[in-house]
């Protein structure tokens, strides 16, 4: 339904999980989001149309105005610099501005989110932003991790299993410390950390069951044996996945 | 595709995430599955339908023959008696019997998971025992926690961010310990721990921003700041929040 219907109402903000990149993994819900948009806003690299607006594509509206949200910066940027900090939430702060003309105007905005909107995404910055002074809804999405072990099928957790997600850019010995007291794990931001990601796990006893899942869901996608991968870089959205349950007495448990 | 179209040919298990209970939350995916099914297996107690089923009641095809597995045993059950996982893991093994039986006279069987098959799902316990040797497939599905953090607009973790995933269950000085050392936060089977979890909450001075989600995207569902619900038992699928997002700077960063 279209807000412009309604006259003088602000149209409504809608943050759109995309989910890990197959289009068949889209929610109901997320298709009718993107169907029912003015206008759909999504981030992407400089000179790149955007990972989540190639997912939605072909439940695109003709007409739909398209607004694409172009990164200052790229993920290979020090983020613990002041110019990193400043150029990123003028970014925020100007795409918020933006976004909130169009609601202003009674259109109603869709931004998409790829995986999950407020799981490590960037959504959130203009959700923050927006959500006290507009209507404002966030449709979940599958999440990558959730992709890859799928993909892989892989049970990662049950029963009573803790579940530990970690950035593979902490330090070696926190990593050590982690992965050790925890029965499931997800480590995110591979890339250049798989070497040290690789003796964190031995460390900790967990090597052996540790996966290594490279694009999950995307056409290209592969899972292997971390152990047997060989010491090459890895894509920065590979992931490492280390299972629960193995550990588990057999039968299992009703969750 | 049945398939039952090729001769000879054995039949296709798929194990289906529902999501957290909206229809809406299901994937395109999930809902071809369901639609594509010659058997629809689902988890449920005695004498109910099982949640799983009536989320997805508006997809299944007239014709298609419905599996119940009904559990032996509640969610209530000591987990850590001897009688509860035998009886428990001859469940799973009489109902992966009863599957097989339908996938080598050709039919596809779905199994529908409530959340996410492979991330605290009964259905992984099926998979196990199958996957070897029938060919097999899981579609991820949106978990209860992601269900609850976007119903409430609450961002949880971002950027370099630890998520933890805490079961209430936890003895009271490690579920403090844990929650001391992560960003965010997801603490499951809140039930009767609920005084536990916010005493060990309060101890690791996370209990002001910590929020409280009962029935995350039902339509009776609702959110409110921990420090301001009652003191009466929660639900057994309630579920606390804990955002790691607020101790960061301000502006973010790009995901």
């Amino acid at each position: 339904m279209s807000a412009a219907l309604f006259e003088n109402s602000k149209g409504k903000l809608v943050g759109v999980g995309t989910g890990p990149g197959d289009p068949e993994l889209l929610t109901l819900k997320a298709v009718r989001a993107i169907e029912n948009a003015d206008v759909l806003a999504f981030f992407c690299k400089k000179g790149s149309s955007g990972n989540g607006r190639g997912i939605v594509e072909a439940f695109i509206r003709p007409g739909t105005l398209e607004m694409p949200l172009v990164y200052p910066v790229t993920v290979e940027s020090d983020k613990n610099g002041e110019d990193y900090r400043g150029a990123i939430a003028a970014f925020f702060d100007q795409s918020a501005t933006d976004i909130a003309a169009h609601l202003d105007a009674g259109r109603n905005v869709a931004v998409l989110s790829e995986g999950d909107p407020l799981f490590y995404g960037s959504y959130m910055h203009l959700h923050l932003r927006l959500a006290p002074s507009y209507e404002a809804e966030v449709v979940a999405g599958i999440t990558a991790m959730s992709g890859c072990w799928s993909m892989a099928g892989l049970p990662l957790v049950q029963g009573d299993d803790i579940l530990s997600v970690l950035p593979g850019t902490l330090a070696e010995d926190v990593l050590t410390e982690r992965l050790s007291g925890t029965d499931g794990a997800v480590i995110m931001k591979v890339g250049r950390n798989l070497p040290k990601i690789r003796r964190a796990l031995e460390k900790a006893g967990k090597l052996n069951e540790a996966l290594y899942v490279e694009r999950g869901t995307m056409a290209n996608s592969h899972a292997v044996p971390l152990i047997e991968r060989d010491a090459s870089p890895a894509p920065y959205f590979s992931l490492v996945l280390v299972p629960g349950w193995k550990t588990r007495p057999a039968g299992g448990e009703a969750s």
